[in-house]
């Protein structure tokens, strides 16, 4: 939230850092209970609705084992690949019972989709039979490249986490389709929704075949000239690397952000990072909102103008919350600064787990910040783009907690976790022990069984006013660096660091471009946003609830039947009159009653009962 | 703007007033300077625009005259009729080098459609050749109904000032196809978008047949039951009786409730008039913007929730707030209280003629009340129902400042003018002297040949702090009743009345509800709303400009080259700091800066540049 949240990176990156295996990280703190929730309720739980609402029968269609009309929108077998894609990494976490019921629906399902594929590698359910003849005939709207890259990315988690390769020799038959297909001198192209940029880039990685990374580059630079619809709606209004601003459907154009990153990150084409940092800055500095949720219109799910930042019709849709996030994690890859990170804790623990409700099968589309009480969760959605992204998300956030370079080991996000890292070829295991996001302090036991030199990387979060390092209960020295505290050293054996953030109660205003937010301040403590919900307010109407911002608000830790242990906060102020005309002649004197509001964790909203709720409080 | 402003209407309607024929009112005042525009710029540019569009081909190409594709949407014949319709009205008005050449327009226009009617009467100039076969499937969505409203509406009055029956023939036998058609024994249906229901009633009125009335009536009963979609968005979710809130399509819902207030003009069923003021009462208590317009999203253009009117992202149609209007004209003719009038005021001076610029020839079909400096406006758009319901609305205005009834002569709005009335059966004569809305004093005189003895009522705006009336330089009694001055007298000769209504700037501010606009006031000087323009304060930011409610605004009459002789208003304050981060640290000290601002009305914004724009000012 302070200065370090405007970035303005004319240098060129610092650092590379490079992701650890998911298979040697373990969370078990507040992520780990999302994360246990997805491997016993989400991901089974969607199963059965892939199957209920015809997806996977859609893949036995084109297989011609069931005959039957396509069921639902034409790019329905995306929802498939996301599954697969988060069941895959499911199976890493699961206990052994878990495993047996995943495995069974992932080789089911993995079966009718290697099944469907044609002859020569084309697999879209949607163009089966009679449109057949109509493949590759409108790539702005038919999502044909979009469903081809969830394959791509399905196929590889599936590949790495079970070392099997039938769905894998699926991927790479279509990716090779899709080779033969587009290129220079080949069919022209580009994707109305972006996704295969990042598969391709991701699918060079695993075969090393540079015939992808240059298909992922073409796709990227061929847009802005009509291929792709031609409008800002799908980022075609002018070639990538002349974008100064985000725009059109959020999720298309954070997706065409990181499949750029990725191709930046392979190629460090510094034109590709100019543009990535100047598209970033837009975001960040104008057009988030403070859950970290991205795209602020309903019309288009789109970006809006410059601080055009609604509350009551936000759109945020969760998933350009998870686009954001995972391109903040590729920024922050190709950087090493932790603005990036810092991002993705905000929208992680505020915007994007908003989207998901406590039962693990309830989602958000649409994460407003402020609701009369008719915005409720669904089971499900007739477009399931974010449901099935939350599959993939949820068992996927190991990833993002730990990562290496050339210098060392680093520490992104605070959760109670185990993680095996090596490092100039010698194995070293960290474990956090923390109540993070709800405590302030981080135990870090760091590891080696010899004696190895390497900076450890520590992120001081932009919220933080002042924090402590301990070594062995010692002090120890360190260096700011890009955001993080770096303890350079030999380390030997067991160490024991101890990360104390101050992590006070923070009231936080907008720019005055946002000018529904005037006279309006949201409530933080560390990571999390807080907002007002009525069901704890059974006697304030939180919209007309004023803070009064001199009263120090109060912590309490209670037990919910429903949301479990909740860290509550309690603010004095006082409730304004509303017992009046829609207009009415100005008065500086209101009637005022004193009254206290009870704020609960943002993502945890509308989890009990709906009602009225509102992040941005007024102040007085 | 006071109590009023709420009607809670439990009674029976005490009045039935009725309309002066559009002939024997003459306006040359502000709003004469509108329909002036309108008969030498707005109406002939729009027949060209109808010409180049391809509109009217599309009757030549269905009476077989030209062989060419339908050209737009399959609703374009609606945008000829409601030009038809303001054509015919702008002959009463027009000079003899205007009447020649708009008569010459008109019977070209005229021709070409009475051409294009089928042997059986029907007339779409879609639904021909290839489309034949689609007639009537499809009401939810394809506007046949539609369009035979507007072509009903056009006959009538094209019969009404030029005494010709060919075009009233033409939607005489339409019409009689259409009841041939649908009924209760017939064909079952209702329109997606409501238009036929109010045309039917005015074509009983024409022709008495009882038939039409009928069939009004069958349409408004048959919605709710899916004819029409099954869908909030056009109003089919319910039964209209069982309606309780203004939801969905602005448009829709409006033009329906202005259909069954017709059909109550008629019929006097109570149940209409009791779901008919709950639904008014929802509109301007929770769901009008200051403006006067309504239907705030984008999505379905179509009404929010209580409370939700965003400023920046305001959908508020032109098209809605001429509907706005003409509802709120015919609630007036039902109930003769002021309400209604004061509503139609507002929305006159402010939200709608906001949608025309002062060049007659430019539009606004989206009127925010907050832009940066994006929104401008246009020549014509291909959905084209603003343009051409302000070319029907303009010529009409004289409709609406005059009715009589059995009590005696209502003056409603105020404007130079004078007017033709019959009282039981002897000829008064009502002239307006006044500068109004700029000027508070209105001078009126009405002359009788023979002494009469009626009640004249004079309106008194619900925005008026104080107002004086004399007569003949001298005090006069009189009676409020429902919001007008009543003048109980025999009227003899020639007699003055002066009217001063005290119009003093007023703030004003929103329910809290309304959380945009919490801490904010909208400035009026009269009826005529105010807002900051960029173009005429090169040295604030009229977004954080910060207005000091207790240093009074002052008035300046001034000629600006575009606008002509204006007032703008003058109002000082401080501009806050906005060199900062999109979020920060809460401080109550920021920055501020001396400043002085210019107001211009509303409706006149963004004729001169483009540029940023707010109605709602920061207010300390």
């Amino acid at each position: 939230m302070n200065d370090t949240f405007l970035m303005r990176c004319e240098e060129s990156p610092a650092a590379l850092l490079k992701p650890v295996a998911l298979e040697n990280v373990r969370i078990n703190g507040y992520l780990g209970r999302y994360l246990e929730r997805a491997l016993e309720i989400t991901i089974p739980s969607q199963y059965e609705l892939l199957e209920s609402t015809g997806r996977i029968d859609n893949f036995r269609r084109a297989s011609g084992k069931i005959n039957r009309e396509f069921q639902g929108y034409f790019f329905n077998d995306s929802d498939v690949y996301k599954w697969v894609e988060g069941c895959s990494y499911a199976l890493i976490y699961a206990n052994p019972e878990q495993r047996e019921k995943l495995k069974a629906m992932l080789d089911e399902v993995t079966k009718e989709i290697a099944d469907a594929q044609s002859p020569d590698g084309y697999l879209n359910t949607y163009f089966t039979f009679e449109r057949e003849k109509d493949r590759w005939t409108d790539l702005a709207n038919m999502h044909e490249l979009y469903c081809a890259g969830h394959l791509i990315q399905a196929a590889i988690a599936h590949h790495r986490v079970t070392k099997e390769k039938t769905l894998l020799n699926v991927a790479l038959r279509f990716a090779d389709h899709i080779n033969k297909t587009f290129g220079p001198d080949k069919k022209k192209g580009a994707s109305g929704h972006p996704e295969i940029e990042m598969a391709l880039v991701e699918l060079f990685r695993q075969t090393k075949n540079r015939d992808y990374l240059n298909l992922a580059r073409f796709f990227i630079l061929e847009r802005g000239k009509g291929y792709a619809g031609g409008k800002e709606y799908t980022i075609d209004h002018k070639p990538f690397l002349e974008l100064n601003e985000v725009v059109g459907h959020a999720v298309r154009m954070l997706y065409l952000c990181c499949g750029a990153t990725d191709l930046y990150l392979e190629t460090k084409e510094e034109s590709f990072f100019k543009t990535l940092i100047e598209l970033y800055n837009n975001m960040i500095t104008k057009k988030m909102y403070i859950t970290g949720g991205v795209g602020s219109r309903y019309e288009g799910e789109s970006f809006g103008e410059d601080y055009e930042l609604p509350n009551r019709r936000a759109y945020a849709e969760t998933c350009a919350a998870i686009a954001n996030f995972m391109w903040s994690w590729r920024m922050l890859l190709a950087t090493g600064k932790s603005v990036f990170a810092d991002t993705m804790e905000l929208v992680l623990y505020n915007g994007l787990l908003s989207g998901i409700s406590i039962d693990g099968k309830h989602y958000f589309y649409v994460n407003p910040l402020e609701d009369s009480g008719k915005h409720v969760r669904q089971e499900w959605f007739k477009c399931a783009c974010c449901p099935t992204n939350l599959a993939r998300f949820l068992p996927s956030m190991t990833n993002y907690l730990y990562t290496v370079s050339d210098k060392g080991l680093w520490v992104h996000l605070y959760e109670n976790s185990h993680c095996e890292a090596t490092l100039n070829g010698e194995k070293v295991s960290i474990w956090q022990n923390t109540h993070y996001p709800f405590s302030s302090e981080v135990e870090i036991l760091v590891k080696t069984e010899d004696p190895v030199r390497f900076d450890l990387f520590l992120r001081i979060p932009s919220w933080v006013e002042d924090f402590e390092i301990f070594l062995n209960d010692g002090e120890v020295d360190f260096n700011l660096e890009n955001g993080y505290a770096k303890l350079s050293r030999e380390w030997k054996g067991l160490n024991r660091i101890v990360l104390r953030l101050k992590m006070n109660v923070r009231l936080v205003q907008s720019h005055p471009y946002v000018r529904e937010n005037t006279d309006k301040i949201a409530v933080f403590k560390g990571p999390i946003l807080f907002c007002a919900e009525q069901i704890d307010n059974p006697d304030v109407d939180v919209w007309t609830f004023t803070l009064d911002p001199n009263e120090p608000l109060k912590e309490n830790v209670e037990y919910d039947s429903t949301l479990g242990r909740t860290t509550f906060l309690t603010g004095r102020g006082f409730e304004i009159e509303k017992d009046m005309q829609l207009y009415r002649p100005y008065s500086r004197c209101t009637l005022k009653t004193e009254r206290n509001i009870t704020l609960v964790p943002y993502h945890l909203w509308c989890n009990r009962q709906a009602g009225k709720m509102a992040v941005w409080l007024n102040c007085t």
